[in-house]
């Protein structure tokens, strides 16, 4: 039986993604054009995402700090790549109670500025280095189009900024956070990703370079998931963090940031969600066990409670729904918020001395006797389904990843079925406008291990430089 | 010996204020006016505020949501009072991208607005009820005067926000709240607080009441630490947030809202920190125990190694400063910092089977006999700190309050020493305005059960209705 307030995600897979937001009840559109209300379901996500992306931020030694959200346009100006990349895209504040400010403010976009500055102030000596600072906040810019956690005016994010003394350090410390980004997509996700650096074209403004995790939905379109930038001594040099080093010489710090956003909440449903609604791997699902009471009797119950305690004893997380609905509306409604795993017990099966287990990802059944060790048993069933969900995401990955050796190859597949085009690039910016011209087909990353696939490249047919994995992105 | 750093509290409160926060390096002036930025430390508390609020927030039934930055200036204006109320302090934005917004938008100030706006979309029946949301954020005001913590342009804050069936039900709420605050504040931050309501002059814009926290910092000045509002239906008559009842019939909701600050940082410095810097209550503390070896021998650091480990497993949270500083100045930084416990371990305490353990609060000094169980040890001294804080902090505000029956001795008193006055008040608000005349001071609380001190106002000397403390406020 299929969730009729959902459109089927092979039908109208842009019909599907907004269906699922709305029947988790994720996201609600809200008055404020571009932007969007978490409800609690969305917002738990989000808090399940921090809690452990924050432990791996601590545990590779940084620590949050908190910078202010307006940047006067002076400020902004001083590193210019990056005001010329943002200034299409920022909110201005212009009044301030009731008077016109004497210079507008913007709404950070992103705050490379404001770390930058507030470190000219505090460096004085190699002693104070590395400073590896994270925060967590809230960003603005003014898109035109928005849909809900993959593009919003809006959006919560973390971004990391970090300063070091030698180039060495800032570039170990640039691929260090992109190892930490793919390890949590891939571990906690489930989510299979590849990481490379980006063309000139496609870095970030005021980078040196940019590395990237890249993932691919469902349908086979590329979300550029989470990035990582080294930026040399450029902002260092605009806002003069400058430092006596230990030959008592004055030298530039080097630097990187790193970010990641909501946008991960819109990866998790297009990657693993089905025409039921939600599906959460076990490890980031902020509830993992909904149990569902047949009757609503004191035998069932009890038995109920018992379960739930053993359960949180050893954290896993649990819901018992002793609500006055109907058992199949609570069955509808586990399986459209994704809760991982669903338990059952009724009279009947008390009777039995058994309970009824569901998987939210297969839908399987599976009665299970009270003569087995419970917890076990759940923990077996998380483990393999966070295991069985990345390798799933895998195989449609691997599937719809394709070699191409000519322009015209890329054009049939894109036109056929999208997905991760690996193909050889010259390093020329006009054969990336002319790929893009196949709707819109960017390249996602240069891989920088990949194997030479021809000598050639795949638009102009010069000598190639990189191999490029291309793809249409959100 | 004295920090030299800070100046002394009795001699310059105010100074003495800045230089805790700059020297304990919990903020620092930004290059934005009136905003703050907060350095690790700062966050580090600002983080276990969160953590440990939070989770009474989830104990007592509240999930979390996050609602839009951006407030449109129409929706603003429904509830006449909250505009009427807020106008003079809120940030505009009117650009965004490259061009004039048709409409401006403001910077959520509170989000009493956005939240109505929501519920006036997804709730449909009494069995919606009742929603009890709260969200973490910033919230922006654009105040004239600033101080870190106390009072600054952008704030970090939570504010919950809940919608309910009946007045009964939205009035526990309200008290329910104001009394988790107070637990909060008294268990957690060691600060006694008193209750009460505010009067109709104090009140939240917009609230049928207020119910408020305040506190008393050390020089005693009074702070009002966190608010709790009802709102009745004003809300819900200005956004149209209705519900067909059990009747069947279209009601209106109650709705209560409450909130708390980063505020609440500067009332921690306040009342428990010195002139040696900050002192942290260790149930607040974001490390509770720093250990410093006198010698960097392998012997020491394994020692302390071995007692870290023991005191993590139980939950205490340590750092060893293995730094290259020399022990003097590791002392003189755990002091600033505030970390409640310090032990220090050198060749000479280990001969002697022991270690030193000096408290922050009082700079007690201690041999621990190794024989001892170090864990129980810690755990007594933190305990009995957090406690002997509390005691301290309620015998200097016991003896910082005061009777007084004309106005003549409320104006004595504020000129010796100001503090908690309690006297009776007849309501009428020309009486509040006499009172301010004396440095500002203002009703705190109208005390619900307040004793009846006199039968006369202490200003008018007309018929008193109302027990009223009043206070000079930050």
């Amino acid at each position: 039986m299929k969730n009729k307030a959902i459109t089927s995600r092979d039908v109208d897979f842009a019909k599907w993604y907004t269906d699922v937001v709305k029947a988790a009840r994720l996201a609600d559109y809200s008055n404020v054009k571009g932007c969007i209300v978490f409800e609690p379901r969305g917002y738990a996500l989000w808090e399940m995402i921090q809690k452990t992306m924050d432990k791996m931020f601590k545990e590779t030694g940084h620590q949050n700090v908190y910078m202010p959200l307006l940047i006067p346009e002076s400020l902004m100006q001083k590193e210019g790549e990056l005001i010329h990349g943002f200034a299409p895209e920022v909110a201005w504040v212009t009044q301030g109670g009731e008077k016109e400010l004497e210079e507008r403010l913007c709404i950070r976009p992103t705050s490379e500025t404001l770390f930058s500055d507030y470190y000219s102030h505090v460096i004085q000596s190699y002693r104070d280095l590395p400073l590896k600072y994270n925060q967590w906040c809230n960003v603005m810019r003014w898109e035109k189009e928005t849909r809900p956690f993959l593009r919003s005016r809006e959006f919560l994010w973390q971004e990391g900024h970090t300063v070091h003394e030698t180039r060495e350090e800032a570039e170990e410390e640039t691929k260090k956070m992109l190892d930490v980004y793919k390890t949590f997509f891939e571990d906690y996700l489930a989510i299979p990703v590849i990481t490379g650096r980006k063309t000139e074209k496609e870095k970030f403004a005021g980078a040196e370079y940019t590395l990237t995790v890249e993932a691919m939905m469902y349908n086979g379109i590329t979300l550029q998931s989470a990035t990582s930038h080294y930026f040399g001594q450029k902002f260092a040099k605009a806002y003069d963090i400058s430092f006596k080093d230990r030959n008592n010489e004055l030298s530039y710090c080097y630097q990187t940031s790193w970010g990641s956003t909501t946008r991960m909440i819109g990866a998790l449903i297009m990657v693993h969600s089905d025409d039921n609604g939600l599906v959460l791997p076990p490890k980031i699902a902020p509830v993992q066990v909904c149990m569902i009471p047949i009757q609503m009797t004191e035998k069932v119950l009890d038995k109920m409670d018992a379960i739930r305690k053993e359960l949180e004893g050893v954290g896993i997380t649990v819901t018992v729904d002793q609500t006055e609905k109907s058992a199949g509306f609570k069955f509808a409604e586990a399986e459209v918020t994704g809760i991982p795993l669903r338990l059952e017990i009724g009279e009947r099966d008390l009777e039995q001395n058994q309970i009824i287990l569901t998987r939210r990802d297969t839908r399987e059944k599976k009665e299970v006797s009270l003569e087995e060790d419970i917890i076990t048993v759940v923990q077996n069933e998380l483990r393999t389904m966070q295991q069985e969900m990345f390798a799933r995401a895998k195989a449609r990955r691997d599937a719809f990843t394709f070699t191409c050796h000519h322009l015209d190859e890329v054009k049939a597949q894109m036109d056929k079925q999208p997905g991760f085009i690996h193909a050889m690039w010259c390093g020329d910016e006009a054969c990336e406008a002319k790929m893009k011209e196949i709707k819109g087909t960017k390249s996602r990353c240069i891989l920088e291990d990949g194997e030479k696939i021809d000598e050639h490249c795949v638009v102009c047919g010069k000598e190639a430089k990189y191999h490029v994995v291309w793809g249409i992105q959100y």
